[in-house]
């Protein structure tokens, strides 16, 4: 027997893509199971506005491979209060609904946390593109935001290599060097910046000085955000070694396109887990993860904890890009 | 203290897509470590023409992003001799070579094994698309095939739509079908014909026919070449329904073209873990990676063990496919 | 004053890639000259069943970048007699419809010409990959499946060049060689067969011997299914030179994909422009571009041409590919 | 009988994509017609440093499809001066050569007018994704440029529908908006601001306002380098509407990449047609394309003219982008 019988599925937060593989097997998951399914459009902000539509098989048809979400996302500050959370729960049970998936960060998490507090049963979905949520391996559309990365440090290197020219390249990540770390070392990075890791740029700028010398052709700096502003280090590597590196700044591209096999296929994995923890009657918990296995973690540990960074993976960076 | 003085690398068998990365990552790993390598050209016959020569840093700049294989590959009768191996000990010993990495699959593999036993420290590394290799989740080359599958269907999909076609893909797997599973689930694909589970065209025939009167506006068979032709699998389902799919087979595409991080990274961690491996001792090892984790296997165990499918990866692509 | 009081658009025949472009800049420039604009569903079919609906500026919102045809396509055997023709001309009457854009390739223009006899101003517009239609330098749908062919051949020149190896790809054009020229000349290709050049294998396959014979490191063949098929040049090229290529048949993704900007730019001119025509009384007409400048002609004169082959492009493939 | 010898050819100012194709086509076309060729690297630099190497048939394989240039560019300073010219001149009759092809912008077309003057036959061919050379439609890469950058769009527009946002996307062209023209087109940008035509923010801001209002799910504004910042422009749309857009700085990504079959096949033509002018006995001329037909004009008369902005275009895209 489950222990839900009508569920609903939202996404929040910032998009990312794969978000749309995550709903499509959430509805697909709970029809197959046959518990009724909705979509919340707009995130909380179409909750409070009762903004919601039964899903059938069709509603998600053709979804999978596009980016962003079909069912929008916005922010919300009334849901950020115990009225609107109230109100929230309100909307869900009058339509009887007693479980909810929700897709996206943090902030998103901890609407589910609050709805769980008030008889909804809810689970979460790291849906962000930074990889920055903890006790996940990896976020659905990580995968993507680091191919676009990579897809466009492979442009530049041929522009780079015609002119034996360095480039810096501004990349997403506030508090997680994630996709700074996977593209640098994919791409053959010379220096990785991160939040996590400090750096000296005067020693990074005395290296890219000696490589040249000693016949690299091209030097990529790649620098998430939350260690700086690409024109920044840029100003700085100029000042202390001369060389005039060239700054990209990818922006909002990283949030776009059509997911990867890999975002589609843990979206989906995901999305699936979520659904047979609703049924198993599990609440306030995140799906992740780890280690190529599917678990759950409560969501209170999930928003208090810190993702850790991986230094194997920098040290190996830095050794192979010699 | 090093086990080994001098290493040597090759690519062997079918060339694959992060071959580049692991050559690389064996080279510079070395390098760092105060360990002489050398680039064998053209495999195992490259072996036996002694066509070897020593690699420094910049011998493997700009390759990491590239397709294929700069030291190349070819088939060498010569070496499955009893002579022809004892010669490619020889040719090794002669130049002071007592460590080699052997880049390919299966046959690459034994060929590594015969010359262990003849006093060569080898390691091997997965590298082929097809992912057929046992104690390792994943092979280099099998992400950037899959999303080369995966990218062809997004591009069926939108002409299929406008017709309300259906659509045979034929991919490689002539033993494995994980290309056909990965890329079928990812792309939603609502059959996913493979070597390893059996199937009833009629009984898929019927299914499609139900699904397109439902309102599904196209229908995607994905087949592994190990469960049979595209043409045959169309010919058939059209006798059983009356659809009349159209194939593609995408033949040798899928081992081409720039590398997906993902593969670049795999081959990146595998090289460098290889390298580690024959500095402590090892010989006669397969490495992979399992769970996340680099770990060997003995050879002699990955050439005489099937690679088993994963079910429920299966079971949940078919489950979302409705 | 405006020659036409209502119009409608539809797509028929095969899809290509730049059609939503097309019907976006149809429906948007008869807004903006304010003709009110119906789109028909699934080509002539859908204008016998009376499926249209009327247009606003949001009604082509967002598809200007998709693939295939948001107002679908389909054959129609009915619209071949005179009695369908005669139908589809009333269902246009009954809604005041008095001028068509018929978007597609031979078939779709013939069904225009004769609802211009039955009274309705019509304008043809090329929609077709094959660029076989004469009196426009280009379709739509052209560049787009061009930039798929040569993207592939990017990814098996990798794969070739790691195993000296030669390739046979078989494109689309049944009677037009024009995939295979362009694809041909841009990637580098040794032979291009087209149906409007005889060519001897023979002959082909001792300059590929040649060749690899004076270090060329792959070798390309490219094949207009009017040309022949790709298995059977493979078997010819094996029997008289040893080399065996490897074919791979690109099949409908060469149909698929979001459109190129050329493509995008091509079918937002000739909307347009067919729109400007049937406004100024024009009728019976095919749009095309020819040396950069947007031309009409006689459907009559289109449908009874065979277009030209462009051998100064062909010389020139042949002299750089040595 | 022809009227040179020996010819180099040489890459010179910023690179582009389709560099390496126009040089295949100056050596491949100079030895199909008997003349021997030399590959200068690094351009006017190398010429004075004497980096001069004779090519053959292979010396060009395999470069057709490869972004950057193989003969590498550099800025001068040297030869800006008369005697770096006469310097540059007798290094070239030292080697028996008396023709030169220049592929560069307008800096470079300089040197080779100089050149001329001393007795040394050029040719220039137009190679800068800004197309803003005058007397030829289109420059070699500006259509790589374009496509990176409508990719980029592409990306960035399912993020924005997601969020019902708007994005202002930073192009090239300092002097010349043809990227901002030709993307802005293609991809349906709400606002296209060049240093051709005069604009004004605040009537821009209130138009996207008004588009949101009227159901409008996202907006783009493409502007070119040379009509401003696209951080400034955002701020000042903020303030005039209240919209916050976000920015995207594409940078030296959209000289990258592999060149699209058009820059292929559009330098393959020119550097074709600059061979067979040099045997003619022409020089001192920049050749081009115009109306699909190949042209040569006086690099006089190209370096003093400013290349005319195409208003027809530019009044399309705004049409169709309501």
């Amino acid at each position: 027997m489950s222990a839900v019988n009508k569920i609903a599925v939202l996404t929040s937060g910032g998009d990312s893509q794969g978000m749309n593989a995550a709903v499509r097997a959430v509805v697909r998951s709970a029809l197959y199971r046959g518990i009724e399914v909705y979509g919340v459009q707009r995130g909380y902000q179409g909750l409070l506005n009762e903004d919601l539509r039964q899903m059938d098989l069709r509603s998600v048809g053709d979804i999978i491979q596009r980016g962003g979400t079909v069912l929008q996302t916005a922010r919300c500050k009334e849901f950020l209060t115990p009225e609107g959370q109230q109100r929230g729960a309100e909307v869900l049970r009058n339509k009887g609904i007693d479980g909810l998936v929700v897709i996206g960060g943090d902030g998103s998490y901890q609407g589910a946390n609050k709805l769980s507090k008030l008889g909804i049963k809810t689970m979460g979905l790291p849906g962000t593109i930074d990889n920055d949520i903890p006790f996940t391996d990896f976020t659905i559309g990580f995968d993507t935001a680091v191919s676009i990365v990579v897809d466009a440090i492979n442009k530049l290197r041929d522009t780079m290599t015609s002119h034996e020219r360095s480039s810096i390249v501004e990349v997403m990540g506030r508090h997680c060097g994630d996709i700074a770390l996977y593209a640098g070392l994919a791409s053959g990075a010379e220096s990785i910046l991160v939040p996590e890791v400090p750096f000296d740029i005067r020693e990074i700028s005395g290296r890219m000085k000696e490589n040249f010398q000693n016949g690299k052709r091209h030097s990529i700096i790649i620098v998430a955000e939350g260690a700086g502003k690409g024109d920044d280090i840029a100003r700085q590597v100029h000042e202390y070694s001369g060389i005039e590196p060239r700054t990209t700044v990818l922006g909002h591209i990283q949030r776009g396109g059509t997911p990867t096999h890999n975002d589609r296929i843990l979206a989906s994995r995901l999305g699936d887990f979520a659904v047979e923890k609703l049924i198993e009657g599990d609440s306030a918990k995140a799906c992740g993860i780890v280690k190529g296995e599917l678990v759950t973690t409560d969501i209170e540990q999930v928003v208090t904890t810190k993702k850790p960074f991986d230094m194997n993976l920098y040290n190996l960076a830095i050794r192979l890009a010699q």
